[in-house]
């Protein structure tokens, strides 16, 4: 089957998905050791949550912000701090996407870093006007538990609505 | 020159082949993490083989998916532990391809995480009808020997059949 | 609007540009690891530099290679060493770029590899007929200094001639 223009623009688009989902969890680390909780926040939409693991209730944007502005955030920036995002694996499906990988916050002890979290990750994300977006992410520390573990689990399909 | 359709087309299947050799050494470690042999091995084909550092003997497709079961990765797995795979060097040569990148697994103490292995790897894959598969993947410990480092060395060009 | 030959072919090389930083970044560690000074020195362009987090001034393409060869280096990797360097934002603007993300080297103690240096790098590149290089890196140490907290503010444009 010879490829057409149009053909052509679903595979570039599929490619820009990915990039642009890759970018975004790439933005996370950074924005979160500068503490600009602004930032850190606009890569959820409007109503996205943030499931952090070891930390209760799942938290929205306004509350994200905060976090980046809490006590536990602010020493761990104070002290020198690393929030690194390791390569996900990315599933799309039209307008909504699924990626999972780990994180691991590194902190200056004053001799080495030591990873004070390791965690597993799923994050949940929509296309908007805007680009893509984070709808949910759930974040559990690689302890042992089996709820961390079956963040990893590839979903067959991205998150119903 | 003009760009063709059939140009772009092959422009395109590069930036592909790459996006999918990526995704599938990010599924790695998720499927390590979670215990599914059966997925792990479905990573290589039918006669790729895997060669553990400090191991022995490369391994087959069977005794791959059996390794997620074994006494030491099921210890790792209830201690807690993250199989992190970083980004890769990625050279596509037609239907064979090498990624050369590092693995760090990180194991719960009851404090913190430690890096419990760190090891150099290279990929050998192969285009199958199925996409991209491992034919070969190599891993050694870092811990200063000239067997792992080689492995970091790029290849002038994919492996040879 | 109707996508052209023309408009594909702009979104397919913004996409073979991110990808070729991507692995330009992803080759420094295999490099480095393996003390091919020449190796690490040509992804440098002719006159770029490297600010060292914690070595003093910036230096240039063959003080970069001699690094390699260095005391210091040469001790790590006798040690057992690993470069690694997280997936990096990227920005491209034209025929230049920036990218930040983090590095971490780890060193074999001889029980397990401890993360001796991790930094924030912020990436400066530039096309060339040679394909992306890198003008400038500049790397710090994340132990609280808000110096090397500063390289992974985002910038707005990548940086001026």
């Amino acid at each position: 089957m010879p490829e057409t223009l149009e053909s052509l623009t679903l595979r570039i688009r599929a490619l820009e998905d990915r990039e642009e989902i890759r970018d975004l969890i790439a933005r996370y680390g950074p924005l979160a050791d500068t503490g600009d909780g602004a930032g850190v926040a606009a890569l959820w939409q409007e109503d996205g949550v943030y499931a952090v693991g070891g930390m209760g209730e799942s938290i929205g944007r306004d509350a994200i912000a905060a976090l980046m502005q809490g006590a536990v955030h602010q020493k761990l920036m104070s002290d020198g701090c690393a929030h690194v995002l390791s390569p996900a694996s990315i599933r799309v499906d039209g307008d909504l996407a699924i990626a999972c990988g780990y994180s691991c916050v590194f902190r200056w002890t004053g001799e080495v870093w030591e990873a004070a979290r390791v965690s597993a990750n799923r994050w949940e994300l929509a296309r908007s006007a805007d680009g893509w977006q984070v709808v949910r992410r759930e974040n559990a520390l690689l302890n042992g538990s089996e709820t961390a573990q079956a963040l990893l689990i590839p979903p067959v399909a991205p998150h119903p609505r």
